[in-house]
C-alpha cells in the first residue's frame, strides 16, 4: 500500500498548515498520511511504494526527490515558491493530485547525477547540479574537465558545474549556459565566471562520465548543499544515475510559458 | 566499384594542384578519379558507392557534404584551411586515406537538418546551421519560434538560428550558443544579437520538428548560403534529415584540442 | 524667432494626426509650426532657433536628431513609439512641452559620432553607433581595430560597433554591450558575434579617435542606415562630433526604471 | 629623502632573492632601502616621499598599492607573476627603474574605490574591485543598487561588484564585464551569475556614489580580501577615493597587446 508523505522545512508554517489540512482530507477519504520535516532527521520508513509530496519552493524540491530517490519512491512537487522551474501542482489541487497518482498518473523520469569523490567510498545524488567551487570568498578555483578520455578545457574560474536538463534553468542558468529539454539524457558543463577562458557551456552525453580534477583545494556542493572537498589533484566523476527522479506528472510541462514567466519575474 | 572525385572552389590553384598530384598517385595504383569544381555546374555521376575528397576549408566541405548527401556518398574531408572544426585529413595523408576509405575504414554519421519554407515544395539541406536572418543591414528580424506543439520565445534579433551538433562551433558558438557533442541527437536554437530577450540557447530533442514563423521579411541562410526568404507570417519547418551526412572517419576527433587550438589562434 | 518644425515618417498616420492637432493648438496660442515627412526630401529652413519636434519611435528620433543636429537646431522626443530608450515626452503632452522649449526648458547635450571614411570628403553622423558590417547574409567581417596609436583586438564577425552612451542601449546592448551612463564622453566598441574572439566590449575616452581597418569587403551603417562601404585595407575613423545633439528635456530620465521597463517588455 | 621599500609576501623566496639582490646593487649606488613582508605586521615608516617596489603578482601588487596608497606613497609594480594586467617592469629592470622612479619618472594615478559600510566608522579601499558575494556555497546575494538618486537593478546572483578600470580586467572581466580604459573616471557594475535578470554590466560615471543594499546576508570582498559582512537592510557606498594610487610608469602601457596576450594564454 502507497504510503504518503509529506515534506516540507519547519520554519514554513504554510506548508506545515496545508500538509495538516491536506491530511485530513486525506483521511477521510481513508487515505492514511505523516509529515516529515527535512531539516530534521528523517525516520519515515519509505519505499518504491511511497509518494512524497514536497510543499515549498525549489529547495524544498530538491531535498524531497533526493529523499524520494534514495528509496526509488515518487515524488509530487507542490509548489508553495515563488518562481519555480519545478514544480508543477497549485497547493489547492493537492488532493486531487495525490489521488490521481494513488490511481493511474503519469510518472516522468528525471534524469539525476551520480557524483564520486575519489577517495571516498560512498556516491552522492544531484537532480540539478554538483558544482565544484572555491572553499571561501575571494579565491578561484582551478579545474582540468574530461569527458570519456578526451581532455576538454581547463578552467580558472569561481567554479565549474556539470548540470543535468533538469538543472538547466537553475544555476546553469545564472552562469551563462543554454536551457535543455528535460526529455535529452545529457550533461552540461559550465564554467561560473571564467578568467579569460571561454564561457561557454558544452553539452556531452550522458552515458559518458565527466571527470574533474581540481588543481587548487575547492568544495563540491550539490544542488545546493555542500558534500565535499577536493584537494590539489583529487578527482570527482559525474556520470548518470542508474535510477532516475520519478515525477508524478500533473499537468503539461510547458518550457515556453515557463521561460517567459521567469524572465518577467526576474527583472520585476 | 567507388567512384572518386575531388571538390574544390576554382580559385584554390593549390587544391587543384593537390588533386592532380593525388589523381596520379592513385591511377598508379590503379584507382581512376576525376576533379568538380564546387562553383561551376556540376556534372560528375555520384552514388551510394561515391566518394567525396573535400580540398579546401569549412566552406569547401559544407558544399561538398551537401553534394555527396545528395546522392547518399560518402565525404572525405581534407584540410586546407586554417582553422577547421570539421576537417581531419592532413594534405599529406590523402592516397592513405582514400585506400583507407575504400577498404575498412569507419563511417561516422553527422546529423544534417532538412529545411521545408511553407509554399515551396521542395526540402533544403544544411549540416552547419540554418539562419532566420534580417535580409539587409541595418534592419531586424521578429521570430516566433516553437519546438512541437510547445510555444518557446519570440525574438528580435538579427538573426535566429537552428544549428546541428557539427554546426554547434561554428556560428552557433560566434553568436553564444554551446559546444555540443557530435554524438546526440539535438537542435540548438541560438539568436543572434537578440534585443532586450534572452540571449540563451535552448538545446532540443532533434526527433521533434522546429517551427520558427516570421514577423517580418527575412532571408533565410543556410550553412552560409541564401536559400530563400520569408514573408511576414510565413513559416520555416526544421527536423532531422531522414538520412546524416556519411564522413568517412580518419583518426581520433578530439573535441578538446580542438577547442584550444581555435581558441589560441582566434585571438591570434 | 523659433521655428517648429514637426517630423514623422509618412506611413505614420497617427504622427501626421498628432502633428494636425498639436500645430492647431499651438496656432491658438500665436505659435507657428509646420511638418516635414523624414521619407521625403526635406525642404524645411532650420537653424539654430529651430525646434524639431520628433514623432514616432526610435527610429523617427535618430532621424529627426540627425536633421536637427546638422543645422545645431534642438530636437524634442515624442514617443509615439512601443519600447523607446530615448522618448521622453508623452504624446498628450506635446504643447505643454513645446511651450516649456520655448521658455525656459532645459537642453541635455547628448555625444554623437563623426563618421570619415578614408578616401571620402564629407563627414558623416550617428547618434547611436556606427557598424562596420558583412555586406550580404553568410558573410563576415574581418575588422582590425585601433584607439589613438593602441591596437587592440582583430575580430571576425558579423560586425563591429562603435557606440555612445545614447546608443549603449540599442544595436550595442543587443551585442552584448554594457549600458553607459549618458553623462559620459566615451565610446563603446562591441564585436557582433565574432569568431573564436573576446566578445567583450571595450570602453575608451571619447577624446580618442579609434580606427577600424576593414580587411574585407564591409557596409558601414549609422544609425541602422547604410552609409558607406569599405574595400579590405580601407581605413574608417571615429570621433566625438564637435557639436553634440540638443535634446529638450522635459523630466528625469531614470536609467533604472526604463531599462526594468523595457526589459520586462522585451520578454512580453 | 626617498624611502624605498620592497614588498613580497614571505613564500615568495624568488622575490625576497630579487629584493636582496636589488638591495645591494642600490646600496652600491648608495641608495638605502628595506625588504617588508607583506602577510606580516608591516612596521616600516611610509610617507609620500616613499617607494614601494611590489615583487610578486597582481596579488601582491594589490596589497602594496594598498600600502602605499594608505600613505600618499608610490608603488613601482614588478612582474614576478604569470600574467598580470598591472605589472609593468620586467625583473631585471628593478635597478635602472628604481633610478628613474627617483628622478624623474612619470607616475600615473589610478582611481581607487572608497567603501564605506552603513554603521562602521573606517573607510575601506580598493583598486580592482569590491564584491558583496554570498557568505557561503550554495547561495545568493540579493542586492539593490542605485546611483546617485536613481534606482538601477536588484539582482539575485553570486555576487555584484562595482570595478574601477584598472579591475576591469580583473574580476569583473571573469563575470562578463567590459574592458575600460584606465584614463576614464567610471565605476563598472557587475553582476556575477545573476539568476534570471540582465547579465550586463552598467558604466556610471566615478563622481556619483554607487549605493548598494544587501536583502540577504553578505560578505564584502575588496580586491580579494573579505573586509566585512552586510545584514539584510544594511548599505554600503561606492565612490572615488579622493587619493588616487599613484603607479611609477614605466614605459607604454599598451591595452591591446596586454589584451592578446592573456586571451591566448588563457587558453594555455
Amino acid at each position: 500500500m502507497t504510503n504518503i508523505l509529506f515534506t516540507a522545512f519547519s520554519n514554513r508554517t504554510d506548508a506545515l498548515a496545508l500538509a495538516d489540512e491536506a491530511g485530513q482530507r486525506l483521511a477521510e477519504l481513508g487515505i492514511a498520511s505523516s509529515t516529515q520535516l527535512l531539516d530534521q532527521g528523517v525516520t519515515a520508513p519509505l519505499d518504491s511504494q511511497s509518494l512524497v509530496i514536497s510543499l515549498g519552493g525549489d529547495g524544498t524540491f530538491l531535498r524531497s526527490a533526493r529523499l524520494a530517490h534514495a528509496h526509488d519512491a515518487r515524488v509530487l512537487p507542490v509548489n508553495l515558491g515563488r518562481m519555480g522551474f519545478l514544480l508543477e501542482v497549485p497547493s489547492d489541487q493537492i488532493v486531487t493530485s495525490v489521488r490521481a497518482a494513488l490511481n493511474h498518473s503519469r510518472v516522468v523520469e528525471r534524469l539525476a547525477l551520480a557524483i564520486s569523490i575519489e577517495g571516498e567510498s560512498h556516491t552522492d545524488f544531484a537532480l540539478n547540479e554538483v558544482v565544484i567551487e572555491r572553499p571561501r570568498v575571494g579565491n578561484m578555483v582551478r579545474v582540468r574537465t574530461f569527458v570519456g578520455d578526451d581532455e576538454l578545457l581547463t578552467y580558472s574560474a569561481d567554479g565549474v558545474l556539470v548540470a543535468t536538463p533538469t538543472g538547466s534553468t537553475a544555476y546553469n542558468f545564472s552562469a551563462g549556459g543554454p536551457v535543455v529539454d528535460t526529455d535529452l539524457s545529457v550533461f552540461i558543463i559550465t564554467p561560473v565566471a571564467p578568467h579569460f577562458t571561454i564561457d561557454r557551456s558544452i553539452v556531452v552525453d550522458a552515458a559518458k562520465t565527466v571527470r574533474l580534477v581540481a588543481l587548487r583545494p575547492a568544495a563540491v556542493v550539490a544542488d545546493g548543499t555542500e558534500i565535499g572537498a577536493l584537494e590539489p589533484g583529487q578527482v570527482m566523476l559525474v556520470s548518470r544515475s542508474p535510477s532516475p527522479v520519478k515525477v508524478v506528472y500533473s499537468g503539461a510541462f510547458e518550457l515556453g510559458p515557463r521561460l517567459r514567466q521567469n524572465l518577467r519575474e526576474g527583472h520585476a
